[in-house]
């Protein structure tokens, strides 16, 4: 198991990745909360709430329910799970564990940073793309109808677990859809880790979770060192965007229904290596040997059929997009990216359609 | 006019309080900001949108209205606002003004804190309430059913221009009620602020706002130094909280319709004020000295018919309350007060009772 220190906004948090992890939440001081939450989806923690309970040694502890899906990060149910703590008793010296995937986390984060104006709380992530990214870095948002986390704050946990051994429960799909982040995170690294990913993408299956232990505990490293030097976002933090913009549009276009959130930063991130290649940013053999990567973690749903126009519509929605430009992250090669708001439009919708077909 | 300074988060923002303050919009570096909302309502629009816009030389300005009241802070009414600022493409780095009262301020504040994870805003109050403290120090908020402002956030504005003018639109009612903020205030600052205010209780009402503009520099003054030093209640800013506990129970076992905020605060001190006297805290001089200014504000709507079960009950519910108690703000002389988290219910209860019968 690894720990991993990050400093955010004046105090410092650690990251405990690798097995064993949850047994480490009896080293973090919590005796003078008040009360501990649990803001979990019941199906999940009858598979691992027991568990949980026993390695952490939490005694005592409150569950706040939510539905499982995309729909819980919601307004509404940040309204109602703020409810619910008030009617179990939260105070404000209160401990909230955002226990589940991204939605959970994102929610408990959200609901964590506004509750009584704020209360503490820890991420313990259970799906891949939760414990390399998600849960890391305090970004906390809801959606509203017309776009996905347009409400949110900048809210870093106390604490994050990434226990790699509950990832052994995850549909075989949903855990490949989390290493399409990896592989972001690989690109963003450099040879080293881009090497190891490869060697690893033949068993990308979750009953082999536990021997891609050091494989996530890295790529979550990737994350924590880009947040710890740029929290808010100003420059730096901007290149784990790499993917996303393509992503973004894909799943608003398809109504969040076609792609996993990882499938579409894979589209993204193969879209986004052809937006180089006609920039002439990248060397084709090096754009080439990403995409191999990207394509090696597992099938994409396909691109047929999604409106080139809308979801070129959509792309300037990016929360990213300062006064209606576009940051690109566009990868020069294995480690490094680049960042530009001139790329011209038509060169973007190239990149999209010789994708979309398969070029 | 007067400009005070206030120091929060790592930055300064700076309250102007005074005839002219909105002409000082002015001096503040604005033209970076990609677009400019007002988050308003539209009858006092109507009434001041103008002159505002003239006297701030804001040449493009877009409004976002919402309904006027309570019922306006609410996370419904947030999404719906973010919803609106999306669709007017408002963007990271957008302004937002919170023109309006203590609604607007609280539902804007919170909006901006969470509005692409957070925008620059700016406060506007128009009512005695919000020039004097609500618009100061960063709070913001939204009421669910079961608690008011149970969600929100400390997000300090970059600005706050509180004219005078504004508030000879106001009815005489809400004009008076914000003079028991103020009283608080004076309570909590000393002799100097106090006898100001009695020498100015004869002249409380709408046509005479311009007259006032030094006392409620003043009021605002004292809410400025005491958030200076604390921002995030700690410790000093919960002597603010006098005549609140009692207030925030009255308010919602009358839901939220007998009594305005400030009539309601006005209570509270009537009644924390005789619970002094039962603890032996206060002289009796003092606090008849104390009440005979809060009586002589205006008249408050009587306590008649209240259940003394149901307000007690409602008073540990108290947001301040940690693990169950409440921190009681009791005045010992007119600048000096105590906090007690050891108070006896039967006192309290007593109090309320003494109070509630008149005596």
């Amino acid at each position: 198991m690894k720990r991993f220190c990050v400093t955010s906004k004046g105090f410092e948090y650690s990251v405990n990745a690798g097995r064993g992890a949850w047994s480490t939440f009896a080293d973090f001081p919590h005796d003078h909360y008040s009360a501990i939450f649990i803001l979990t989806e019941q199906p999940l923690w009858e598979r691992w709430g027991k568990r949980f309970l026993r390695e952490s040694k939490l005694k005592s502890a409150r569950a706040v329910f939510v539905p499982s899906g995309e729909n819980s990060k919601s307004m509404t149910m940040a309204e109602r799970v703020g409810a619910d703590l008030l009617r179990q008793r939260a105070d404000r010296r209160s401990l909230l564990l955002a226990f589940g995937g991204g939605v959970i986390g994102d929610l408990g984060g959200f609901v964590a940073s506004i509750y009584m104006r704020g209360i503490d709380y820890v991420q313990i992530p259970t799906t891949v793309l939760a414990q390399v990214d998600s849960a890391i870095g305090g970004k906390t948002a809801v959606n509203v109808r017309a776009m996905k986390n347009l409400l949110g704050t900048f809210y870093p946990p106390r604490l994050v677990l990434a226990e790699p051994e509950v990832l052994t429960s995850l549909d075989e799909r949903s855990f490949r859809s989390g290493f399409f982040e990896v592989a972001k995170h690989a690109i963003l690294s450099g040879p080293g880790f881009f090497k190891q990913l490869e060697a690893t993408s033949s068993y990308l299956v979750p009953k082999h979770a536990r021997s891609l232990a050091n494989t996530l505990a890295r790529a979550a490293k990737v994350k924590i060192d880009v947040v710890s030097r740029d929290e808010r976002e100003a420059g730096l933090r901007r290149v784990l965007n790499l993917g996303h913009t393509f992503a973004h549009a894909l799943e608003e276009a398809s109504g969040y229904k076609r792609f996993l959130h990882g499938e579409a930063v894979g589209w993204g991130i193969l879209i986004v290596l052809r937006l180089a290649r006609l920039l002439g940013a990248i060397e084709p053999a090096e754009s080439a040997h990403i995409a191999q990567l990207v394509r090696d973690i597992g099938p994409l749903p396909g691109l047929r059929g999604l409106s080139e126009r809308r979801i070129l519509s959509l792309l300037p929605q990016d929360k990213k997009a300062v006064g209606g430009r576009i940051h690109w992250v566009i990868p020069e090669r294995i480690g490094k990216v680049r960042i530009s708001d001139q790329v011209p439009t038509s060169l973007v919708e190239t990149a999209f359609r010789e994708v979309q077909r398969g070029g």
